[in-house]
């Protein structure tokens, strides 16, 4: 089934111990639609500026992303320079300008209002309401992430949009700044009663974990020799995840777990190389191979 | 087979949100023998004052740990006193006081000196020598823990020692500290070099990773909903990992995965409790449910 997905398009320019890239392009939704296209049709919904060209959108081009939901706007596309140290976390932004960004209000066109399956990249909690608000009915599967920013300015309205979320993707600090509480058993549990029925933390080196009714699933990070550059990870992570989702008839436990292995498998490649450079190149014979990677990661008797 | 344990005994006085105890019986040696003994005989060597008395002894009877070793010097146990924040890795020393630990030298007795199986928890590298020096021909598993202290004051002690371990097992500051490479597998590759064939990294609450020749496998921490006291957890994961493979036959790569997530769960006991209270409490049947609870927590179709 088709998974619509409205998030940030960016310009990064990006610094690793491994080299450099000026101005690739990136963002969440980007990231997450090139990801999720390997396992389902992707509906991306975003804003651009006259920087975009049909060179990035060839980015697009040639895969299951419809992109008819890419606005154009005069001006320029959200910019976003940073730089990474030995340690992946350590990371220092050098610049953001969020430019055609800042005034963005999501338009669906009328064939996205049937989406079944959502993902709201980190943005607004008002511009993800406003998403779902122009959503016919209750769709199948919310994905939501967040950041600390929208947890402390608006908590009004990340509590309004929590409550139509079905799977909430975010981080440990995440999880522990929204809940008040360290453990992150018992962060679940405050989470649960905001609205989501499972929480997917996503934990960078250490993998990802996900918490459920059902109880407790854990996930290393796949073991790389090298981290080119790890802009970008959590939402290949969030598309592998979802998308993987997204194509499955069901999402029952079997599916979840599945869909961490996914998610993980796509956050690994995605940081092999610099910015979507790993992803474009991917094929679904590596995909399956790393998948089957994973159960020897994890496998024993 | 039986198993020889080198390394300090203590009294902690520990305060954790959960909590404070004061002067319960601790030390890495303490730790590790007692989770140790639930999978093999554990011969228990070390240096203990005239404060330890036959309340103290009652940890180790009625279990399969030997105290024959077990020197008792004029003075004063190793005194150890600390504070750990919501966060376990928030951890304050408010004393230290070595005591008749600060004049140790391990002597093995004649029976001893037979040791297949031997560990060698975090003291002094020159010591550490000392107890393989003391034993008769090469063993047939030596397992090993040092800190950062060693790694900057005595690495030629420490290279030394580190030359006849097979199973080396630290955390990951102290693996990129031993190795000076940030990335793990890559610090692993440099520490194979050093001897030992196994690296077991403990990573506390993201759980731990062995790397040898034949790849990696991850576990992860199994979740609780309260760690009351992290004292002692990285001893009873060694515990449980070294007396796990020193009962089996060989010690392959199906051995080593069993071990791991046997020092997982013994790690995930420790916790639970103050000190080694929730260790004297445990039975094999709560051990091997637990074992299970593990699969649970990692399988995926």
């Amino acid at each position: 089934m088709s998974l619509l997905v409205v998030g940030s398009i960016a310009f990064d320019s990006l610094e690793t111990p491994h080299g450099k890239v000026d101005r690739t392009l990136g963002g969440a939704a980007t990231y997450f639609s090139v990801a999720a296209s390997f396992f389902t049709p992707v509906s991306l919904v975003g804003v651009v500026g006259e920087d975009f060209t049909k060179r990035e959108e060839e980015i697009f081009r040639g895969r299951r992303i419809d992109i008819s939901g890419l606005e154009s706007a005069p001006g320029k596309t959200f910019f976003w320079a940073g730089r990474y140290g030995a340690d992946p976390n350590e990371r220092v932004t050098l610049a953001t300008e969020l430019n055609v960004f800042a005034d963005f209000r999501p338009k669906l066109l009328d064939s996205h209002r049937q989406a079944r399956n959502v993902f709201l990249a980190n943005i607004d909690p008002n511009l993800q309401r406003s998403v779902l608000d122009q959503i016919d009915g209750r769709p199948r599967l919310v994905g939501l992430d967040t950041m600390n920013y929208w947890i402390e300015n608006t908590p009004a309205e990340l509590r309004h949009i929590l409550g139509r979320t079905h799977v909430l993707m975010i981080n440990d600090a995440e999880t522990r700044m929204l809940s008040n509480e360290h453990n992150l058993l018992r962060a679940a549990r405050h989470i649960f009663k905001m609205g989501p029925k499972t929480l997917v933390i996503k934990r960078g080196e250490h993998g990802a974990m996900m918490v459920d009714s059902k109880g407790v699933f854990c996930v290393p990070a796949f073991p790389l020799e090298e981290v080119h550059d790890p802009t970008g990870a959590g939402d290949s992570f969030a598309g592998g995840f979802l998308g993987s989702l997204a194509s499955c008839e069901q999402a029952g436990e079997y599916e979840l777990r599945r869909a961490m292995i996914y998610g993980s498998v796509m956050g690994s490649f995605c940081v092999e190389q610099f910015g979507t450079e790993r992803l474009q190149a991917l094929n679904r014979g590596e995909i399956n191979a790393r998948y089957r990677l994973f159960r020897e990661l994890m496998h024993f008797d």
